[in-house]
């Protein structure tokens, strides 16, 4: 039997990747879906189809962080749209969300002690990414030292692995690994800001960063945009 | 001005201590408490209360742990009652909630970068306790280095400091710091099976612990039990 590996997906192409990678990796994938007060839920009903589409469970947990507040993505901030790439380039734009990665990595560490596993896949990228500092190595690293100190588990000797095989990869390079792996990018959504139907705007970063990964890729791109999108 | 600080707040005596100690230490505090589904939910009610007599900031924050499931405080396991003190003082019970405490400061972690605080207050000790890894110094000191590899305030060059400033005490020790500090222990909640009025079960760890305390403090008890409770 394959050992469990919780998997946390948000219905993006790079979590997408992750989860099609962990299966290749001999994993049985429970994926975690959180649904955290994002403007762009409708994510999570993309996670679901992925999810399903891939033969892997879904647990869903909510966490209200818009009582939390302070990013563009759980507070009434506006999404940047239309960054030039240099200016994507450097410091940390007005969708971070406080700690975000540390609750997800949390919620994942929760449920793999409860599901018995000792693996969690996380779709961070820190090269063609938004430079939050919860994507880069350091802090990976860092959270895998403290789930071993934080856990039952970890105090009776198992050892907690947080995977992040997408770290050193372009955009270009994990669309490549999920083509090669069968992913069915149509199925995801990167958006930041789509609109009610799931439709991605084209223009804030996330969109941008997909869209430029398709292009280097030479992949056509299966994102349905909203009209009028660039 | 004084120093804002996020003091997690559960509503029970060691967390309403360290509000007290938090205030006396010249912080601003905001109170930060977590509804996750947790079984003894009215703690939340005394939480308010506490807050309030003490003036300080409440912010409530909700996420759904029963989704994850595995502790007596999230599951429908039963929390064990009467349990003598040589067993209390070996393992980890039951009540032990996968990745609580992590789940718990990230939350603070966040809400500290979105009032622009760098202090973290949290009531763990490690002496008169049940046994968590997530109550140990070794995971407090481990979850600071995170914190500032996290956030966008740590990048920037902020210092996050977590205070769990009832490490090294035994419960009479709090009781006795509290009741220096004027705190009203009659508004606390520590057992983890009140009755719906907020009574007090008086079997289960939680409650053994705290009645010990007041007894060896020699501080009269104010907790209200329920009828029968020994």
């Amino acid at each position: 039997m394959s050992r469990k590996a919780v998997v946390l997906l948000s219905g993006g192409l790079d979590s997408t990747t992750v989860l099609a990678m962990a299966r290749a990796r001999g994993f049985s994938p429970v994926c975690l879906a959180v649904a955290y007060g994002q403007r762009h839920a409708v994510e999570l009903e993309r996670a679901r189809k992925v999810a399903q589409a891939m033969g892997a469970p879904l647990r869903l947990v909510h966490m209200d962080l818009r009582a939390v507040g302070g990013s563009a993505l759980t507070a009434d901030i506006e999404v940047p749209k239309d960054r030039p790439a240099e200016e994507m380039a450097h410091g940390i734009p007005v969708t971070y969300v406080p700690a975000r990665n540390t609750l997800l990595l949390a919620l994942a560490l929760g449920l793999a002690e409860v599901e018995g596993a000792t693996d969690i896949f996380i779709g961070v990228n820190a090269v063609d990414y938004s430079g939050y500092p919860d994507c880069r190595p350091e802090f990976i690293h860092e959270f895998e030292r403290l789930a071993n100190l934080a856990t039952r588990a970890g105090v009776e000797g198992q050892h907690f692995t947080v995977h992040a095989p997408l770290s050193g990869l372009t955009k270009a390079d994990i669309i490549r690994e999920g083509v090669r792996l069968g992913v069915d990018y149509s199925l995801t959504l990167s958006c930041y800001d789509p609109d009610p139907q799931g439709r991605a705007c084209g223009r804030c970063d996330s969109c941008q960063l997909r869209r430029k990964g398709f292009t280097e890729a030479g992949v056509p791109d299966p994102t349905v945009y909203v009209e009028g999108a660039p």
